[in-house]
């Protein structure tokens, strides 16, 4: 049966992986824990008319959702997202304190054609806050967005800011009439296929030449802040356009007290593929990388008011971290750790394993991750097992060492060798 | 919409729970990798094979699994337990150094009847040490357990151990003609049956009365290990005593150099229910309480190395925290926090919202989990909103303080109110 294999799309994490993985969510669950985010958690398994209703997760990604039927017939979905989750999470708490603030991070299915970075079960790392209209909600998120990936080590990356409602008034005024989601998805694709690639689709979803012009004309404006919503004052003749630029006012705003301004800008261009954004939207990129946004999100006002039943309105905003992306990029930059191990302590002889078994729990109990030899092998075969697992230190007990109380503390990546008590090893090994 | 519900038999976890979970976890992990546990990561899904095959779950468990086709056709299967996974990982990494120690925290189903604790997602927490054949394997599983049980703040509990060896001999012994894996899913009842509850079943299935009286005889034998072992020296004329009872010397010779003695027994009345144990087996239950055992595992030889195709035994040994059950256990004695955050910075009026979101960005850069309004709301709303959420501390952010540097401090569980500057809010908040 040797034959056995992961299903196709889905991965193992041995421990160097997986460590490296508890260390990013640790990190970032510190920094979401400092802006004030609980964690909350749902199931894996949702009946498939949570995500399938009208504000569900939409047709076109019903198609790759795992769904089958239970034993007693009924229909069940593996999780597609943790926001429709979300959604009806508050859906079943209405005694909820508002603004309710809390991160998930978790496993998430989704059958799509394998590729490159791409897999059928990957996590997700989500905040939001459901329940605040205040643009101050949004300034948090992406704060804390902004805190977090620097926490990880980043430091060249942007997170580039745009509005719906400022996108929705420019299509008045080009008098598009195509569907407004149809375009946005064309333009999202900015990043990708540039923009000729963009003017040919939008051309060829039938809009006019001097349509599209109008709209590059105006998403390609470029400047500070200030300038950019001076030069498209003229939006705001339109309801839309002047609740959009007051919404991105106020936004950066309240940004610059929170974050070096370095780390965020105004991007008209940006416009998010998701259908149920309803204002601010936002994604950040890690410059001269081809890896695409490592965080995106946006204010969603309509989906989970819908959601729970339309009678009123329940404003949210949250944004998702891109964490395999992430973690991909990680994989370049950090050592790779095999085991959690800190130190092996070695038994020269038989007459020695009681001595090594004292020394570990004397080790353990100060918190120290520590190890025996549970094979009953020789020294130079621990000592082999040892480097293999890439463990640091070798602390080796013989009968001479019991007798003096001095043991041989092997640096295994730097060769070297010293003498230590028993204290001595305790202050290096916990520094 | 506001029917939606959760899929039944599965829960959602609000922050209360949620970081009571999470609290519980993290201190697991740390003392898991004081030993030299590593963590390691499956999927969630598995081929239905995986679970189904000779080596498997067996045909009882299988009733209870969620399985389905994907849209290639292909029979996949949620997974039903961290075990038979470990070993498929095992099958597909051949290269790794042995002894493999890994540890899994993380969600299994099982479509069961819902009883009382019980539920169709739950989560699994466990060690395994694969490749050693050393009683000290089965040792450091059973220190570890017992050491993770004592960080979660138990005090009064026992592991007790047997060996399935010696059950094995002790049915030689009498002769028993029936399967012996009938007969030990029955004793494995004397916890919750009692003893003429077990009599019964046994005689039920055909066993002859002098046949029952012999194995009590033997399993209620009672004393110190060394007792135990002298009053049932006679089931060494059987090799599996033999080997039995010289594993079980090494086992507490071992043990008792690793943790207090009050914490482990022998108990040859314990027999586990699980088919594939091949020698020590051991539970541990907390006194006094009637949620059974907490902690069981035992040593299975025989499993992996059949399921990566029988060419070689590849000996194991692994004990799984009812992690359910010590949750639950726990929440009884734990306070109920609702959220993860410290202090609530609070402004007075609009005028002072910018101080309010300065004060927070200092206290985040301490590390420490602070919240602001985000609702644009007066005063008494924001202290409504902290005290809902039960977050211990509320700095008051006015006109007054802006200009003196003086903040008041309501400490919201006692109800008092103290003067701070910002430097000693920051020693109070990180105490």
């Amino acid at each position: 049966m040797a034959e056995f294999q992961t299903v196709k799309g889905m991965r193992d994490f041995l421990p160097n992986e997986a460590i490296l993985r508890d260390k990013v969510f640790e990190k970032i669950k510190k920094v979401f824990e400092r802006f004030g985010f609980s964690p909350a958690i749902t199931p894996s398994l949702e009946y498939y008319e949570v995500f399938a209703n009208k504000y569900g997760i939409g047709e076109e990604n019903l198609k790759n959702i795992y769904q089958f039927e239970d034993k007693s017939g009924r229909k069940l979905a593996l999780r597609f997202d943790q926001t429709v989750p979300l959604a009806r999470l508050i859906a079943c708490n209405p005694q909820l304190p508002k603004p309710f603030k809390r991160y998930e991070i978790s496993r998430v299915w989704r059958y799509e054609e394998i590729k490159k970075g791409r897999y059928r079960e990957f996590w997700q790392c989500d905040i939001d806050i459901v329940g605040s209209k205040s643009m101050l909600a949004d300034a948090e998120v992406i704060a804390c967005a902004i805190e977090a990936v620097k926490e990880l080590g980043f430091k060249d990356f942007v997170m580039r800011i745009n509005n719906r409602k400022l996108l929705s008034a420019l299509l008045k005024y080009t008098k598009v009439k195509t569907k407004e989601n149809d375009v946005l998805r064309i333009i999202d694709k900015l990043d990708k296929i540039g923009q000729k690639g963009v003017e040919k689709e939008l051309l060829e979803l039938g809009l006019k030449k001097d349509e599209v012009k109008m709209i590059f004309d105006v998403i390609m404006t470029k400047g500070s802040v200030k300038d950019i919503l001076n030069k498209i004052s003229f939006l705001e003749n339109y309801d839309l356009g002047k609740e959009g630029v007051e919404e991105l006012e106020k936004l950066f705003d309240y940004l610059k007290d929170m974050v070096e301004e370095k780390y965020f800008c105004i991007d008209l261009s940006l416009a998010r593929g998701l259908d149920y954004y309803t204002s601010n939207i936002f994604e950040l990129s890690v410059k001269d990388k081809t890896i695409g946004s490592i965080a995106g999100g946006g204010r969603y006002d309509e989906m989970i008011g819908k959601f729970v039943g339309g009678k009123e309105q329940i404003p949210a905003v949250g944004i998702a971290l891109g964490i395999e992306r992430i973690i991909e990029l990680l994989k370049e930059k950090e050592n790779n750790v095999a085991n959690v191990t800190k130190v092996f302590v070695a038994n020269v002889s038989e007459n020695n394993r009681k001595d090594s078994i004292k020394i570990a729990k004397t080790l353990r109990e100060k918190g120290i991750n520590t190890e025996i030899d549970l094979m009953e092998r020789p020294l130079s075969k621990q000592l082999d097992y040892a480097n293999k697992c890439k463990i640091p230190f070798v602390l080796i007990v013989g009968d001479q060492e019991v007798k003096t109380g001095k043991y041989k503390l092997k640096d295994m990546s730097k060769g070297t060798e010293i003498s230590v008590n028993i204290s001595q090893l305790i202050n290096i090994l916990l520094d």
